[in-house]
């Protein structure tokens, strides 16, 4: 956490106050930003203990993940192309069954490891075995926000809902703060009314905010219906869950009254492009939701249907997809597209203090190689960030003032050793090689 | 054009007399693929001048893009977010009206520069001065298909005709055959029946396949409906266009009659999701298309409306659509979205002995990096470069035998020149700065 200066880069500060973009200088220090200028060399050097020349670099703020399953890499790419119900039963949960707290600790290593390269500086996880997954956090430095996933059939769900209490106690606010807990009942599906309800208790007992997955295929939708008499979002909202401050995940399959409930509540919506393309759940309404004021965060989901953990492709899709399935251009432009990566991500979270480059935030930042032939021309940092840019782009990754990628290589974890751990518990898991040549 | 040994490698070939991925060793001699082996070291290594050690390496067809207009590199990030008559008529034409001919050589030089670093060894181009993109096309040793793009209406008409005669004439079979010339009438409401029906005369006298834009918006299908009665499909069948080959750029917009006509008369259909999303085009029904028994390959079209020219990127977006539209997780699995990215793709541009790793075809071949996070576990390398790899994995490119990227770096392309020229270029000829810190 020393005192950093970044001299004469691009900087899109997405601040109000300062314009899209401008050539300037900023400086951290005691993990924050402690000044942000539009003029190259405004700030002294000699304030600073490392200088990073900015020249060819774009400086953004780091980007926000609202939706996944950390550990869920050790399956990515076992089971592709299959119908939801195989998918899921056949392979996906037959696996978990087996899994470890060892292996969720090295699993969630490989995604924090993923999306620090890839530029996401605060990531958002619902598994199990997560006070492994939190020391995960807690070693490399990201910005997370964990939560014990909670199903509420069968025998665990009681025991589930202590181990969420330990892991509250336990964890919120730990790591210097970097890690903050909620509470994640599964989905409507899986917590009937009566568990949700304790779930509810015990969330608002603590303050704590939740993370449920909602919406996310029209199987659900009908089934939702059939056996509530409401789809999810209103059954949700007859059951007061809206009260509290929630992460609603999907939200794939709405219809208006649904959109109207989410704005009036203010439900944050964790938008996961990729994995609804995937999974053949479908294309959510974003560009309805935005208009509707609702706040939209975009998530990769886990790694066994995306397949990889790119929020910048989430990014990227989340617009075009808009665009293409409306047949309207104009519909989430670049900007919005990026507000949605970074501020707005940061605000459904409940973070305060980043998501934005400005004086006093917390120094969660990103720096881009704008060198590549995929840069030029650039006329807008902005288009092209959202247009054109790919992870292998991202040289420097900072979260509250350190350092955990430089120049394009993570200083604080042993990416052999996690792929070599994860490659083995991936075949113990499966069965299969899970290693090529 | 040396003897070059890939031994040790995971190769995933796309030959149907092999399994879909094997650890093995391929050589290559006299720009052809001289032996391909499932094991190891079966290859003498005293064969070949150079061994490149295949650990950690994934050996594929290069990847074939069917699709764009390169010198639009120049117009990258210029005007996005636009209606689409907006972006095409008050940006991209007015810009283009002061194009010159070195501004096409450079602007194809960074396309070709951006497309062999992200493993595409093949492109389609549909421009003006194409005598200079050619030439870029030749320098740099990568695989061509150009057309003079040609628009039947105005005083143009009758010069582009014989532009296109001398191109065809002096760059036909050039580059030691890597340069195919095709005929590209722009699009059926750019070319008028009678324009077409001599384009037809022009292209047959010489045996030339045609390329052209069909269907990419929902009102070209209603103005030519209007217009001649038909849909562009209907009407360009009418005029008797399929009876040679064809590539149909886009189809976005098609009914059963259309797509029976495609399968009928063996249209070759270039898919490109990106712009076609980006431009609020819609979303081509590819799944029909390939069940119809259509082939279909990928493009990246014009920089100007992706906005990079990624073809990892458009296969992956092209599987997705494709599941996340019909909300059915089976259409289009990754082994038929990687035959759409190289075999099919040859197919559809008429190229002899490209698009498989297989004794006596053509060297034209990529290797990706499998170190990678996002390459962990492995357990199929065709779900991880459809689902999760990045251009920027991309490690060796070969086109007939010559290493055009070596290790990562482009061994005939002076990048920073590239970019340096395109940068200038595209600030004169839209007056805004297109370089950022």
């Amino acid at each position: 956490m020393g005192k950093i200066l970044f001299t004469g880069a691009c900087i899109m500060a997405m601040d109000e106050d300062r314009p899209d973009y401008f050539t300037g200088d900023l400086l951290i220090e005691g993990g924050r930003i402690a000044a942000v200028s539009e003029e190259v060399g405004a700030i002294e050097r000699s304030r600073a203990e490392r200088v990073i020349e900015g020249r060819g670099l774009l400086l953004m703020p780091g980007l926000v993940n609202t939706h996944g399953h950390a550990a869920m890499t050790l399956l990515r790419g076992y089971a592709d192309d299959l119908p939801l119900q195989e998918w899921l039963e056949d392979k996906i949960w037959l696996v978990e069954e087996n899994l470890t707290g060892d292996d969720v600790y090295w699993g969630t290593l490989l995604a924090i490891a993923e999306m620090l390269r890839g530029g996401t500086t605060t990531f958002t996880d619902m598994y199990f075995f997560m006070e492994r997954a939190a020391e995960a956090a807690a070693e490399s430095k990201v910005r997370a926000v964990l939560s014990r996933g909670l199903i509420g059939l069968g025998d665990g769900a009681g025991k589930a809902l202590r181990e969420a209490a330990d892991f509250h106690r336990q964890w919120h606010g730990a790591a210097g703060g970097r890690i903050t807990v909620t509470y994640a009942p599964h989905a409507p599906y899986t917590c009937p009314p009566d568990f949700l309800r304790r779930v509810m208790e015990e969330a608002d007992k603590r303050g704590c905010a939740l993370q449920i997955h909602v919406a996310e295929t029209a199987s659900e939708v009908e089934d939702c219906k059939r056996q509530y008499g409401h789809t999810p979002v209103g059954h949700l909202h007859r059951l007061g869950l809206f009260e509290r401050r929630v992460i609603a995940a999907h939200c794939v399959h709405l219809d208006e009254e649904d959109i109207a409930i989410l704005a009036e509540k203010k439900v944050g919506v964790a938008h996961n492009p990729g994995s609804n393309l995937k999974l053949g759940s479908g294309i959510a309404p974003v560009a309805r939701l935005l208009e509707a004021g609702v706040t939209v965060g975009l998530g990769t989901d886990g790694a066994a249907s995306n397949n990889n953990l790119d929020l910048l492709e989430e990014m990227r899709l989340a617009a075009l997809l808009a665009k293409g399935e409306a047949m309207e251009p104009t519909l989430i432009p670049a900007k919005q597209a990026l507000q949605m990566a970074t501020a707005n991500g940061a605000t459904l979270l409940g973070l305060e203090g980043v998501g934005r480059l400005k004086e006093g935030y917390k120094a969660d930042l990103i720096a881009l190689d704008l060198k590549a032939p995929h840069a030029a021309p650039l006329f807008d940092p902005l288009a092209h960030v959202v247009y054109a840019a790919s992870a292998a782009d991202v040289r420097y990754v900072l979260v509250e003032g350190d350092i955990l990628v430089d120049g394009g290589a993570l200083t604080k974890l042993d990416l052999e050793r996690i792929i070599y751990e994860c490659s083995r518990r991936a075949e113990r898991l499966t069965g299969r090689s899970a290693e090529r040549a």
